[in-house]
């Protein structure tokens, strides 16, 4: 099945609006605002769930959902990803049926975070058999490089704000370059995103850095690690948790990154200045 | 019932804990992270989800998560809320057990988002039921007294970063308080931690102003309309859904409010400058 590639509609939707505000000078002011629209998701005509979402990239979200709730374990799974903004719905036609649906979803309700919607204690479980490259390296001018492109990049969020972006970029000395960049209201969308892409454009994640506008929780780290990518590059912060996950599956983890500036929290060994 | 209140532990968790990163300069720095920690929710020795909390106000976040899942209707069917880090649970005890939990935990598997986690169909009906008070409004010298208050509130994001924060306020001209401030790894254990001490303190919604940092997606806006309040005040933007739920219910909203600088997206009416 290499090169199976399921049948896609192609339907983002618009990821602005604009809205009439008044400032504090009583002026009114045309305001772009990010696009929040309910998805739910069937399988098999099955209603699995809702997700809001900006809706750029509806497809991959879908799959990269699927792929990081571990519903389904290999993009050859998936038939067609059929995307209706009509009824607000996206279904998904599998190849021989999700085996033990019922078992995952009813587990998948006992959850939460904000980091909201996966099943902890499997994610958890997950993780003790992921291995990440050993012998990968990032340079610092590599991470310079991909701050750089991030910072150039055309966002949502520059026009909009209150949406989180996230990015897959190659780790290629002297000349980092970003493959996917995806933006959505929630983070986890974004990475979901990602995910799902990855998979369309049969990527692997030993040879890439994983980017984030948003935090490093532990979800966060887990789903970059169970995507194999060694390297996790944040603008913003992490938690405690993010931190001990990363140090226990060894990824090289790297927050408060802003132009010329970084923090390197956890996996030192892979990092070269 | 009147003053009934539960049995409650006082379990915070420490906020922020040490680890140690790598500058841009290859200097070494003790650096402040926010706390994670799952906390599994259970109601009357039943397992309903896990959160990942910051452990700040762990009891009026159980209760303020029950509340807004509409799985109790008031704080008097509350006898205890037990908190045991040990086990990272809650053991929640009411007077006469959850009527329709199954019901209501089954159909809470079909939402997500980032924004993850309620039941979003049936959040959309309550919605239609709720009415802010008419006569209330907010003065722009209030407005900017919140704002002074919230700067200086001490915060952990201020330390740490990686978290959200949420603040109740009065809406008393010539001094607006903070009556509560909670801060959280996920902005939504942050609304629902208020709104489970306003249960606790017997707080109404109508002549208060919530704030949070975080974003006004559709579900915030929900939250804070179901709590009754009619102001609803961020330091962040705002997507297009939660913009026409404001609307829908007469809402005055209020982002991008830092220092002297805001945007009026919706209920003008209220608004006195």
């Amino acid at each position: 099945m290499a090169g199976h590639r399921p049948q896609l509609t192609q339907a983002a939707r618009p990821a602005t609006f604009e809205v009439t505000a008044v400032d504090e000078h009583g002026a009114r002011r045309d305001v772009p605002v990010a696009g929040e629209h309910p998805l739910t998701i069937y399988v098999d005509k099955r209603e699995i769930l809702t997700l809001m979402t900006l809706g750029a990239a509806p497809e991959a979200l879908t799959i990269g959902y699927l792929r990081n709730q571990r519903l389904v374990g290999s993009l050859d799974e998936i038939l067609a990803v059929q995307v209706d903004w009509e009824t607000n719905s996206v279904a998904v036609t599998t190849r021989s049926g999700l085996a033990d649906l019922e078992a995952k979803t009813a587990k998948r309700t006992k959850t939460s975070g904000c980091g909201q919607g996966t099943v902890f204690g499997d994610l958890m479980q997950d993780i003790d058999g992921v291995r990440l490259p050993a012998g990968a390296t990032l340079a610092q001018a590599t991470l310079y490089e991909l701050l750089d492109a991030v910072r150039l990049h055309e966002t949502i969020y520059k026009q909009a704000g209150a949406v989180h972006g996230c990015a897959l970029a190659t780790n290629t000395p002297g000349g980092s370059q970003i493959l996917m960049f995806v933006e959505d209201v929630g983070r986890h969308n974004a990475v979901d995103a990602i995910a799902g892409q990855m998979w369309l454009d049969r990527q692997a994640g030993a040879d890439k850095i994983f980017y984030t506008t948003g935090r490093l929780t532990s979800e966060m780290v887990i789903k970059a690690a169970q995507m194999g990518i060694p390297f996790l590059v944040s603008r913003s912060g992490l938690t405690q948790m993010g931190y001990e996950i990363a140090q226990k599956v060894g990824m090289t983890m790297i927050g408060r990154a802003t132009n010329r500036h970084y923090l390197l929290f956890t996996g030192a060994e892979r990092f070269r200045t």
